[in-house]
Order: C-alpha cells, then structure tokens, then sequence
C-alpha cells in the first residue's frame, strides 16, 4: 500500500481535478447554451461522467479515488480502511475541492472565491441528495464486493444519471457540496444550505452501507483487501 | 448462489432505483428542456443508460439484475433458472418498481401515485414494443451465451438508442410499464394501455428467445450455469 | 465454428436491427427536435453508436458482425475468411438492412418502403465517405490484429464520431446504404446517388486493408484465427 | 517493438484521422446547430471522444498512440521511449495534424487551409491550457502505471470532460494546436496564439510527469516496458 501521504495527495489532486470539472462544466455549459438550463445540465453531467470515469481509473490503485467523504467513512464503517486514515483522507478532500472549486473560477474569469446564493433545501431536495448517495454507496459497494473493475464505469454512469433523476442533482459527496458553496455559478448552492446536504448524503451513505452488510457479508479479515485494493508497481515487483 | 430473500431484495432495490432514473429524469428533462422534447428524451435516455449500467454492475453478482420480469421468464424457459423462482422474482420486481416511480415522484414534489393520461397503444406502437424486447432479449442472451463480461455495457447502449429508435420509446419491460402507469409525468402510460404493451413485450421477448435456441443451443444441464452467473465472495473462498 | 447458415441468420437479424436503430433514431430526433438539426443528429448519432455496440456484443462470436459488406470483402481479401462465404454473408446483410428499414418504416405508421428523395453526392461528399470508411477498417483492423477485446467499444465510438466529421455523415456500409435508400426520411438516401457512395466506401476500406497489411503484417495461414474469432459453446466443452 | 518508420506511419495516421475529427465535427456542429453553440460543443466534444477511443485502441499497440507531442516529450523525460525517436514522434504527428484539418476542410467544401481568425488568448486560457494538460498527463501516467487497460476510455472520457470544463476548450496538445490554426471555422486558432498555448500546454504535461514522478516512483530499467506496452502479433508467434 502507499503511504499515508502519498495517498492524501493523490485524493486532494482528484477531488480538484474532479471539482474543477463539476464547477468549469457549469459555467461554460452555462454561458454557451442560450438560456437552454437543460442543454447546461447534459454539458455538465456527460463532462463530470467523462472527468470521474478517468480520475477512479488513474488514481484507484494509489488511494482508492474515493474524493468523497462519505465513501470514506462507510468504507471505515466496514472495515475496509483504518479509522486513524480517515480524518487525513476527508481533510484532503475537503481542501482538494475547494483548491479545484477555485481553479474552475479562476480559468474563466471571475474570482476565486465567491459564495453562492442559489437555494437548494427542502424535503424533496434532501429526500434527493439521500437517495443520490445511497444509489451512489450500493454501486459502489456492489461492484467492490465481486471485484468486477467495473466501478470507474459504474460511478461515472450512475453520477451522470443522478445529475438528472434527482430533484437535487446529485451532489452526493460532503467535500463537493462545501466547494460548492463558493462559486455564484451554475453549479453553486448557498453556503447555508450545506449542512442540510450534508446530513441527508450521510444518511444515504450509511443505509446503503447497511443494506450490502446484510445482502452480501464480508469479514472484517477480509474488508481490507476486498474494499479497498490499491498497490503499488514497486511493491510487486 | 445467494438466498432467495436475498436475491428477491436485489432485484426490489435495483428495479425501484431503475425506475427512479427512468421517471425522475423525464421530469427533469421536461422542466428544463424550454419544450424541446428531443433534448428531454435525450436526458431521459442518457440518465436511463447511466443508471442501468451500473445496476447490472453493482446487483448483478447478486440476483443476474433482471430487474425485469420478461428477462425472467424467459430465462427460466431455456432453463437459466427454477420456474418457482419466478413468480417472488416478478413480485420483487414489480413492487421496487412501483416503490421507485413513487420516490421519483415525491423527489420533484409531485403526489407519490396519480395515474397518467398519457395515451400510448395502436399497431405501431406495440409493433414497437414487440422490436425494444426483442432486441433486448436478442443482446442479453447473445452476450450472456459467450460470457464476455459485456451484459451491463451492451443492455446499457441498447436502450440508450431503443428509446430513440422504438416508436414506443421502448418500454421493453413489464414492471417498467406497470410502474410507469402510476405518474403522470414525461415517462407516464395511461393504464389502460398497459396490458398492450405487457403483451407486446412478452411476445418480443420468447422470440428472441426461440431466435438463439436455435442460434446457439444450449442444454438444459450447463443453462443454469451459463445463464445466471452469480456467485457470493463468501462461496468462493 | 457456427454453420455458414447460423451465420447468414446472425448477419441478416443484426443488420436488420442496426438499420431500425440508424432510420427509427432519425425519424424520432425529426420528429422531436422542433426543427434544430443538430439535436436529431446527436440523438441519430448515440442512438446508432449505442445499437452498434451491443449488436457487435452479442453476434460477434456467431458470426463476426460484420452487418457491413465493405468489411466482408476486405476480411476475404486478407485471408479473414473464405471468398465463397462472401456472397451469401452479402446476401443477408443486404437482405436484413433492407427488413429492418421497412420495420423503422412501419413502427412509425410510414409506408414499409418509399424512395428518399434527399441528394447526397459530389466530390465532398465522396471524400467523405472515402474517410468513413478508411477509418472504419483502420479501427477495426487495427483493434483486431491485437484481439484486445474492444472492436465493439471502438466501432461504436468511431460511428458515433464519424456521424459529425465526415461531410456524409459516414454511411461507410454498402448495405446500409442501399437499404436507406429506401426511406424518405432523416436518415434518407436518393436511390441515384447510392453507386456513388458504395464505389466510395469500398475504396476506402480497400485502402486501409493496404495500410494494415504493411503496418501490422499478417500469414495467411493464421488469419482465419486471428480476424473472426467465433466459437460457439458447445464447441469448447 | 515495431520499427520506428511503422511507428511514424501509425502516429501520422492516427493523429490525421483526430484532426480530421476535431475540425469536421466541429464544422458539421456549427451548420445545424441553428446558433445555439453549447450544442455544437456538445457535437464536438463527444466526437472527438468517440475518436479519440478508437485510435487509441486501434493504434495504442503499434505506436503507443501518443498523437501529442507533449504526451512523447514527457514519456522520454521519464524514460519511456528514447530521446532520438521523439523528433520523428514529432514531425510525424505535426505532418498527420495538418493533413487532417486539410482533408476536414475539404471534405466540407472549404479550402484546404485558411488560417483562423479566431483570438484564444490571456491568462485564463493559458491557466485552462494548463490545467487541461496537466489532468491529460496525469491521468495517462496513472493508467500506464498500473497497466490497467483503461487508458483510451479514460483519455476519452477525459476530454470529453476537459472540452467542457477548462475555458480554453482543452486543446491540450501542441499539433492539434499548431493545426487547428490553418482552419478558420470552430476549432481554429489565430496563428498568434498558438505559442502561448503551446507552452502552457508543456508546463502542465511536465507538472503532471513530475507529480507522478513522486507518487508512483518508477525504475528507468523498467520504464520502457511499463510505459508504451507495444507488440506485434508476429514477435509474440
């Protein structure tokens, strides 16, 4: 396995490449479709498919892509990394997406940092962002359990889906709705309306954990090495 | 092999997330599409492919991922799987997918049931159906038969283009049109119309079937095998 | 290997499916677009690219799914497979291209057949289909010599592309051609102008059958193995 | 290895059939798109990504399918080729570039070249450039390391992404930039910017070389073999 260090940088490096993405797709979406919101959300939601499909691909096998506190925190609940990694690997995510959300800001122009007003709350947006990370956690947990490779192309389809079926557009990942907040742009949600997500994306998070604990069980000897499977050139040679 | 219980949960919990892309995203689509229905179809059939991919992928090792009860009954009449297995299969699929339309529903706002007026029948439209399911049936078993892995990308890219290219905008699944009747949205089907699709898509689906017993035939002994490949880590090891 | 007749079957329904994809996709986008051209092309486009995929998915191993006669001709003259399976692999394909149009025909309440009257020749416009084409058998070529499992993912991409690069919207199949001469719709072919493009599309794949020859050369001997590998199951066991 | 004229050959080849790509679909984007240009860049970045797949595919195991001189530059810096082939490398995808946009304009009617009027220039594209070849770099190193044989769907589903999501629209490569200026449709560039984005271009390739450098250290023993896998079947026989 790669060491602590190299495997946070390896997940503040995706999770910025992954909200500059999300943030750029949207402004430049945005800004090109002549008022055509729908025409935005297809530039958006293929560009952030295509952008996470290559990033779980190239990253994976150094920390596990998750750019995603909830999949790092379930991944713990099971078993499947070390409680003492998490705090490191969420503080990496967090600071990626930010680091990513100001990049998308600066290459088009506008400032760095600037928090959004767009309201995103109540019941059918939280029962949203709760179902969005709940499909999101079961994908993901099924294809881990039966170690099919198939989860870069499972993410990137379901994230591209969930862009569109629900009411929230899928934000699903604690440190990208925090990035969020701090762009006035297509993709922004007001600084206020964060915890909400929050706690909604956890929820989904851990019910979808719960359901796989029970349809497909796994030993916490063996929670390693199944869930998450990075390994370095080096160390097998 | 996983339990029955456990595999019937599967098959309830990948139909209702289905159906949850299929009708959410058509009101997505609709509400941002400024009336262009080609570019809400186009969302509809892109979100719909995400979806279907990674839930073959993720469930798939699990329950062989139906999710539709054409697929099942015509895989336990070559044999893939035990004709008592299939009336609790059905009623697993039926009942996610109306559990699905319904939090579909309540995501964008709407009542959790309120029947469609959307009418759908005539010759062309299940001459329609008839080809989706066709079609549909023709790819699982033609990739299933040779075990190349292929099944979650190929039912995907089918139905992808079968929305487009089915005057019925393929349906191809009885649980789906049940489902469908209940929303009044973009996906919607008057439920009078049901049971000519219902018909429609069962005649398409043995077709196809008797198409590759006779393409590739397959004995009874090694169907099950080849058929329904699922298999738990705890078996394996 | 399958019998010269299962193959001809699997030629003539695979091709008879791609041409409801690429006519029924057509006919829909028109329909739905409210008249912006480029919308009916993207969902044509994704429609044929995702059909393709799984039609090459499934049939590939019966009989090489070819659905394409330039292909048939150029993987005869490279020792791919015999000069007299060639006529009826032609036969079929022509045949199946030919019933599926009239099923696009008809699923959309249209006459089975009715002449399209859209003009489609000139220097550009055979250019373009020279460079379809040429393309075409380079992807698949070069995806073949290496049998690296992804000629379906590749020719679907390659279509996909070459639907917007190519002045002609890249027909680059002889069958396909013909058979959409047959319908006055989207995706329409004025009967006149058919020659054209055939003599166009052969040139094409002749010279990249050229290029690959002298790029990645090939024994006669292990061609047969190495080009159309198609096996059935009940042969390996 | 296949020797260095085929490996020419290859790169020329493939990177004309990507500019071919780019410009045409780009032209055939704007003609039907009545005006509305976040449809044109859908049409262009999904091309170019259907494209993109294809050659990699096709190509990856003749040349290595670079097609970039920036993905050469950076793959010697690391000792994956020799420094005396990456000036053939070079002119080889220069030359195939600029044929390609000769043989897009004139399959669509216009002159061979006619240099592009269109201004892509300040420090926000430059950060774009930047950004757009680092990600590029970053995730074909990442792939590579690990041999996963993802790398044509993860640069596709990248620039798909990158066409999106970076200001400069991610030329991210200095022949498809150089090209692209003797175009004066949608993907042109004025010939006085392209050194500017040429050289943002080489600084985030070599930020990326260098990060991964770090992340995943690799022998120069064993760097040729991990970094361009290419075979001919006839070595492997």
């Amino acid at each position: 396995m790669s060491p602590l260090s190299k495997r946070c940088v390896a997940e503040a490096v995706g999770t910025a490449i992954l909200l500059a993405a999300v943030v750029g797709s949207g402004i430049m979406g945005t800004r090109l479709a002549s008022g055509n919101v729908a025409i935005a959300l297809l530039a958006n939601s293929i560009a952030t498919g295509g952008v996470l499909f290559c990033l779980i691909a190239a990253f994976g096998p150094i920390s596990g892509a998750h750019f995603n506190p909830a999949v790092t925190v379930c991944d713990a609940l099971q078993g499947g990394m070390r409680w003492r990694d998490v705090p490191p690997y969420v503080a990496a995510q967090i600071a990626g997406a930010i680091a990513g959300t100001a990049v998308a800001n600066v290459m088009f122009g506008l400032p760095a940092f600037f928090p959004s007003h767009r309201v995103r709350a109540g019941g059918p947006l939280w029962l949203g962002e709760f179902v969005a990370t709940f499909g999101l956690l079961a994908v993901i947990w099924g294809c881990v359990r039966f170690k099919n490779g198939l989860v870069p192309f499972a993410v990137a389809g379901y994230i591209v889906g969930a862009y569109w079926f629900t009411s929230s557009t899928s934000f699903a990942n604690p440190a990208v709705t925090i990035a969020r907040s701090l762009t006035d742009t297509f993709a922004g949600i007001r600084p206020a309306d964060v915890p909400g997500f929050v706690a909604a994306q956890m929820l989904g998070g851990v019910a979808a954990t719960a359901l796989f604990a029970w349809l497909v069980p796994i030993s916490k000897a063996t929670a390693e090495a199944v869930l998450l499977p990075h390994r370095l050139p080096s160390e097998s040679g």
